[in-house]
């Protein structure tokens, strides 16, 4: 599968690893566990080797959380975790008690698998919400998954993290950094949208062989979700199971310092990894059929950001983007609901490189030349507010059948 | 046209009238001017005989204004309006000073034929965005709508302010007040939601008889509109046109004190049929099959409002809902993305009268039952958070192919 988007660019030093497989340290598998109908995998298990792995994580922050995220937030040591145990086909949300002993049941028996204490399994789930959770396969399936846990098992640990996903998500980089080492970068993501029908969720999971601080791990993921997987939007809708983790096994013996040229070479690679994850999401968003880009810019960060959202998830815009139209008017009318009390407004807009308005008054231009461009499968938009030293950027779907079709003739 | 819902009950008093009429002391008239590429009507006429007409009005808070919202806002009498003139097929907005300047033509032309000054005439307009106004038979258009104003000319208005409205949102009301004086109150609206493909606005123009303080005509439109236009969504889409106005000419000689029972009399009326048009509107809504409302109780104002929102404009519960599906983990979904940081969040759902969540925790109950009920035309969406005191509602329509038919497959 090889990728490619106007948007997102390999830096220097990063080479595709054929055939991918996990960065050093770590090994993966995926089994069937019973908690899918359908029987398909849905019980995955990543472990390091190395003891002295180090971690970072970062959860939904929606106010209804799940119970393995809530387990994993206070009972997790999330600067040293060790192993992480997902199911899919269930989002043990919604489900009290009940959810939290079963999340931690997942966890104990993970815990003894990987040979590692309980707080340094992180345990995650995705799929419906309200359901409690079929445990009776759980405790089988997780000592299969140990018999089967290889180097190359990345693949296997996608499918069963998988939902409704229509390709696969997962990358392995090698990173020549500037001073001479080189680590391995591996990760997997699943995710077809913020939410899915009654499957919610996106997960990624991120490896390292590099040396890293802990302190590390969790600056170059906290900057690189800011720019990957905050940036998208399906449908707008935060999940409840929401969870990022990079692990560091330390196994490449490549000791990336903080505040050098290798750690920022490292987390360019991971921005790249990560914002190719992210944008794969947003092509396999439920129905998709094009991939918008709305990037604004003006004076002030917090309108900035409010615009860029009202844009991507205005379902008008999205559906002039699926239907090729290069329908202008919608960008402004988003634009001007997000920010009340705004007017007047000058706001630019450029669709595809041409200029349609300025400051707030349409521009003429080759109406069929542009209906052309809109008509392409990354279709850009770019709208200017008053002011400078502020931007932002959201990656999104089009709202199309598709998506109609999978969230109202799908019935729990 | 009989109107009927579980949300909407008219308050004694109030008759309807066979036959609608506008109240005394209003004409009103519609024709085609060629705006419409159609032909069909696009120019509605609304005036008062009675040199004492008080009035108030209220419009979008959008951040982008139409050309007809910034004239009328700036240049008009608000509380003084003798007529009003109405343009649909196109929303002159974004249309730069040109814009302001056809407005004003608009406005002059319907001084002229009205025989008041500029400053009592507003200016409303629907339709595309970002194309300038085709003048040319305005002037004549309303040199016609002149020649044919009518007491019973509010089905001619009522379609020349139309777009895509697939039925009559008007009304006539002979109410009863307690003090023994009977009023009219006549109001004509459109809308298939909050804006259509690329013809965007809620319109609403409502006349009364009474003789009414324009003090008292604003508050009686403020508390109105707020219980009607501000409670509903199709898509959550802002439009750069909202306008609704209130006229009362004073004509029955009943005079409405403020702080009354009559005044709360006429209230009742004016909020049963603002409600009501708005109920139209979401019925109306684009590809709307089934309407839903989501009423959220709980301790802090501002929380249940951005619930309730959440919830109507959720893609998910939208489809849902559309589908007959009773999928209430999206519910819950939707509610925690609203709120971040309130983990846990003890929510409690019921859904057509049928409790299915309590404290954040699944509740059992009769899935095939509830399947039944949440396959109605109407579907009752309760929701719980903590504490007492506030709550809302809002009425919104479901996503259906027709909405991205409509949006998609249109093009400018």
């Amino acid at each position: 599968m090889t990728f490619a988007s106007r948007w997102v660019e390999p830096p220097d030093g990063v080479s595709e690893v054929e055939g991918g497989g996990l960065a050093a340290g770590f090994r993966a598998a995926g089994v069937a566990a019973g908690i899918k109908p359908s029987g398909d995998p849905d019980l995955a298990l990543l472990v390091s080797s190395e003891p002295g792995t180090v971690s970072a994580a970062r959860f939904t922050a929606s106010g209804v959380l799940a119970a393995p995220v809530v387990l994993t937030q206070t009972r997790c040591r999330l600067d040293a975790l060790r192993a992480v145990v997902v199911n899919s086909g269930n989002a043990n949300a919604a489900t009290g008690n009940r959810g939290l002993e079963d999340a931690a049941r997942m966890q104990g028996a993970a815990a003894m698998a990987a040979g590692v204490h309980e707080a340094q399994v992180a345990v995650a789930s995705t799929g419906v919400i309200g359901v409690p959770m079929p445990m009776q396969g759980v405790p089988r399936g997780v000592l299969s998954a140990r018999a089967e846990l290889d180097p190359a098992g990345d693949a296997a640990f996608w499918r069963a993290i998988a939902t409704t996903d229509a390709f696969e998500k997962r990358l392995t980089f090698d990173v020549a950094l500037p001073a001479g080492g080189t680590v391995r970068v591996s990760a997997q993501a699943k995710g077809a949208g913020m939410i899915q029908p009654s499957f919610a969720t996106m997960l990624c999971f991120a490896q390292t062989d590099a040396v890293l601080q802990a302190e590390t791990a969790d600056l170059l993921l906290g900057v690189c979700v800011k720019r990957s997987f905050d940036r998208i939007s399906v449908d707008g809708q935060l999940s409840t199971n929401d969870t990022a983790i990079l692990m560091a096994s330390g196994a490449s013996d490549v000791v990336v310092d903080p505040e050098t040229a290798d750690e920022l070479a490292l987390g360019e690679a991971l921005d790249y990894a990560f914002r190719r994850l992210a944008l794969q999401m947003v092509r396999d968003g439920e129905g998709a059929e094009r991939v918008g880009r709305v990037h604004v810019r003006g004076g002030h960060g917090p309108t900035v950001e409010r615009a860029a959202r009202a844009v991507a998830n205005s379902p008008l815009v999205k559906a002039a983007l699926n239907g090729g139209d290069p329908n202008w008017g919608r960008i402004v009318q988003a634009v001007g609901a997000a920010l009340p009390g705004a007017a007047p407004l000058p706001v630019d807009v450029h669709i595809q490189g041409v200029q349609v308005c300025a400051g707030g008054v349409a521009v003429p231009h080759d109406a069929a030349e542009l209906a052309t461009a809109a008509g392409a499968h990354e279709v850009d938009y770019e709208v200017g507010l008053p002011g400078e030293g502020a931007e932002t950027e959201v990656f999104f779907s089009d709202l199309s059948h598709g998506y109609v079709r999978i969230n109202a003739e799908y019935t729990t």
